[in-house]
């Protein structure tokens, strides 16, 4: 079975070095009573309970997953529900929240890092929470007083759980598909009918209550997108007191068998007139629903960053204990029958590619948390309004990549163990098939793609673009100097010349063929990928260089920069290639002739 | 659920036009009575038993799995017992065997393509015929003319499986370590002790004796790969009259828990002073199993190409069907709420990538098929030599290249489904935990990478590259005054350049510094795969473009090419710059900082 070591050094050095988040939260208010030992604390306590309670219970929720009852009651997996309560109990659902609500108020930058781990340790049991802090925002954003007043401070406590109720059999990607429809019940409240499927953590027996939002039509709502109208439907109706009273009509009907977090129950939601309650305007609901959707996207990014730190630190912990050959230089180990595979290049290959994705991507998703707090609580509004862009920009980045990287590294981390890779013991094939959603849900990566080309780069006039590439800019203008630093900055450089000049193309293209969007825009969301990591791993090798002593987690870290300019950013020069391409190799064949 | 219709079009166009394989198969003697007829029937066959025989077995398998029970009796999941013998009785086993020991003596090229179909329907289900072919050929090669006279008919037959023993615990990729001990029975046999891990077919129902190739050392083996004996050790003795007799004390100690291929029983087996019989000389034995394994090596490219094109076909009918979204350009289908997603150039892009993998990878192998043929029939020693120097280069490239592209394929067959792919009910899940095993098993593609690399390109100094070579040139220079074919000879021509000058380049390097040669043969493996597949691409393109008339199906082949040309070539330059970058960025680090 798979060990997990929450791997505090790195989250440290992204946090505090890279990122000097101590000087960063000294300029929010809201944060005032923040230090250093405060969150290496709250980090610590979170390790322990991701090593040793939700990790554990991993596997057997792969093995065991859920169960549905006649009457469409589910279980989760033989200990979910007691580590669900341990975990509300301690308070982790309430880390990031206001204080308002009960929340304890610390910066999201801490909380993603607590989320990091739980994802680490188990996927399928963290989804019981997982849309709850969606569910959260959307409220507070797009509730009443009311709502708000009922029921924030339950979700908060991690009492009760929270879904996003969105795809139904004709529709996914496109939500002007909906069926579900909402009939005012005269009382101010709606009778919601339909039936939604996909619904991940639908219905368990974790939480006391859920609450589902639901995406439905009013009777007079505008065909397509335009009419759609989100709702409030808890499982249970909260009585006078604010406690869990009738059961609502909003049902399980069946589980869906998946490929992997089995340990999530995957629900079909039957509503029968189920009792809901209009959030925000009516038509307005889709507005409503993306404040959640742009937060469960960045938790998909984490997600896979999860599974992917968990893969590689079982991949390198294998490779230097599995003896197998010798090294092409001669016997590494000479006093046993063969070395570890560690020597081997092409096992370096590997592991290296798994460190790269890895503490690249930690990098990246800590640099957005950190923007995410800078865009709640800067008293400054202009740079309130900065972060909200680059967050915009980044976040189908964060996605996309994080959730393509991620399942790379997983499948890597299988190929070092070889057949014991293969098999259930090792824990490394469930980490394979978990990754494989977080490319499919919240949006496809194929959506994430299109919605960072379409809407965050060309749609505004390359402004977003300009503020990432103002902060790039800056620091090679800094680095100029450093001759040591030429191996990094030289093809970052570049590599900015060239997106600056592939995002004018792309734009006049788009101009004239509307399908040279859809063309590029996989590709293109890859690119800006690596443009973002090559300047993160820059920065973090300019660190490493510039410390007065290199212990070996420095060494570790300059090394995988040099393993990544030389190994994995030269990717960029096939994206490019293809991206300037265009469409037409892709549109002409008659769909009937493929 | 998925369904199979055999790819009879594309399967004919590869061999009769593009490999015009009448006029090579009339140049070998022993297919004199083989014409295009005959094969079209065989095809014909095959595709009935593969869709309506093996492909409704294909999830039950996935489901239910195998059980053992406490004697280590293993049985096969429903339907696979029945299926295996409707596969005996139709003589499918004997297809390609010599007639001498009642095979049918049809081309390999005919037989390999009666497996992709078999592969497509059921990976698990024909795992258990699938090592039978591979002992045939070592037995043929290495058996003596007792043991040939006992087994072969057998195994022709059907009536009798075969297995390749050679993992432990201890010792995967090196052979070296191997513990499993032969001592002489004193009767001309031996007892052979030991415990063999992950051995596919190793016990089951289907067939009526297992002939297990394992293994073992002999009490006298230097140390190492030297001193490795490989025996027949039959599951039941044959008694006088050649039926299964008395049970050997070989047996199936548990079956491993697997991301895929649930179908198909993996083994540890225990061998407790087994009954064996040496093959071939004592010590020798590897060489025995790698006519074996090399075998074997094709045969998994042909399993993942098997898989490819059971996605690809769904995935195309999936896009075809499922309507979300409107076309950038406007709507396909103003009639209905929605167009089918195949108007997106993202859904394009990945079908594209499906079918060119697929078609492309089913010339490669069908090319190799009819070198086996030629390698094996043909008069001229000279074309015969030449014809195992290519089949040589070309294994490890069919392994690997066919296996890596088929997981991309089944990926994203998976991706084009979004959420319904993930689910169990579509069958495209299935699809990428199966394919997953073939990257690993009979050699990682790692391990495919070193061999093509450093035994078949370095060590002749090229002279296998060169042959390799010779035929694109002898193309291109007839290629040359074609205007239409500039877009895929220009590319192709560039790459032979790069490829002459960057395998020089590598043969330099590793002079200087072994760990060169693992650096570089990943990428280097995957470059190569490219050059033979664009040169299959240019030539399938150019049969297009002459046809005097392009149907649906030529249409679809000119547009793949265009596809592959512009946007899965491009590739090469990113592996390019990542060979010519070398071991450095991947030796210098200590392997307790990684």
């Amino acid at each position: 079975m798979p060990s997990y070591t929450a791997p505090l050094r790195d989250m440290r050095f992204v946090m505090f070095d890279l990122l000097e988040a101590e000087r960063d939260l000294a300029a929010l208010p809201a944060f005032a009573g923040v230090d250093r030992d405060t969150i290496d604390a709250v980090l610590e306590e979170a390790a322990r309970f991701a090593s040793t309670v939700v990790q554990p219970l991993n596997a057997v929720g792969d093995i065991e997953g859920c169960r549905i009852d006649a009457d469409g009651n589910v279980s989760a997996p033989p200990g979910f529900r007691d580590a669900y309560r341990q975990f509300g109990d301690a308070g982790w659902p309430a880390l990031s929240c206001d204080p308002a609500f009960g929340g304890q108020g610390l910066p999201v930058l801490v909380n993603n890092r607590v989320y990091e781990m739980l994802n680490s340790a188990n996927q399928a049991w963290l989804m019981y929470s997982g849309l709850s802090h969606s569910a959260y925002e959307c409220l507070v954003a797009f509730g009443n007083e009311e709502q708000k007043r009922v029921y924030l401070p339950k979700i908060v406590s991690g009492e009760w759980s929270g879904t996003m109720c969105l795809t139904e059999a004709q529709c996914g990607t496109d939500l002007g598909l909906i069926k579900t429809r909402a009939d005012a019940a005269g009382d101010g409240a709606y009778a919601l009918t339909g039936t939604k499927i996909f619904i991940s953590a639908g219905e368990h027996d974790c939480s006391e209550n859920i609450i589902h939002l639901v995406l439905a039509r009013l009777p007079d709502a505008p065909a397509g997108t335009r009419g759609i109208s989100l709702f409030l439907v808890p499982k249970f109706l909260p009585d006078a007191d604010g406690a869990p009273g009738a059961r609502n009509t909003i049902r399980a009907g069946s589980l869906e068998h998946k490929m992997g977090i089995h340990g999530n129950a995957t629900c079909v939601m039957n509503l029968d007139g189920a009792r809901g309650w209009l959030i925000g305007e009516p038509h307005k609901g889709l507005a409503a629903m993306f404040v959640m959707m742009n937060s469960a996207r960045l938790g998909v990014g984490m997600q896979s960053l999860g599974l992917a730190e968990m893969a590689t630190q079982n991949a390198i912990a294998y490779a230097r204990d599995r003896i197998q050959g010798r090294a092409a230089t001669g016997p590494a180990n000479p006093g046993k029958a063969a070395d570890p595979i560690i020597v081997h290049p092409d096992v370096r290959r590997m592991l290296f590619t798994c460190k790269a994705h890895t503490e690249g991507g930690r990098a990246l998703a800590t640099w957005v948390a950190q923007l995410t707090d800078r865009a709640h609580a800067h008293p400054d509004p202009a740079v309130r309004a900065e972060a909200n862009e680059l967050i915009a920009l980044l976040t189908p980045v964060v996605k996309a990549a994080l959730t393509d990287n991620g399942f790379e590294v997983c499948n890597l981390a299988v190929q070092v163990l070889g057949g014991h890779g293969f098999i259930r013991e090792w824990g490394m094939e469930q980490l394979v098939r978990d990754a494989r959603i977080n490319m499919i849900y919240e949006g496809t990566n194929g959506i994430q793609a299109l919605d960072l080309l379409g809407r965050k780069v060309l749609h505004d006039g390359g402004a977003r673009l300009g503020l990432l590439r103002k902060l790039v800019g800056a620091f090679l203008d800094v680095q100029a100097g450093d001759e040591r630093m030429q191996a990094f900055t030289a093809p970052l450089r570049a590599l900015d010349t060239e997106l600056a000049a592939v995002s004018a193309s792309v734009a006049a293209d788009v101009g004239a063929d509307p399908d040279a969007l859809g063309a590029a825009s996989t590709p293109y969301l890859r690119l800006l990928g690596h443009y973002v990591h090559a300047w993160l791993w820059a920065r973090m090798a300019k660190l490493a260089l510039d410390a007065p002593a290199r212990d070996a987690f420095l060494e570790g870290k300059l090394a995988t920069a040099r393993f990544y300019f030389s190994k994995l950013l030269p990717e960029t020069s096939a994206l490019l290639a293809v991206i300037r391409s265009g469409p037409g190799s892709l549109m002409t064949l008659d769909a009937a002739a493929f």
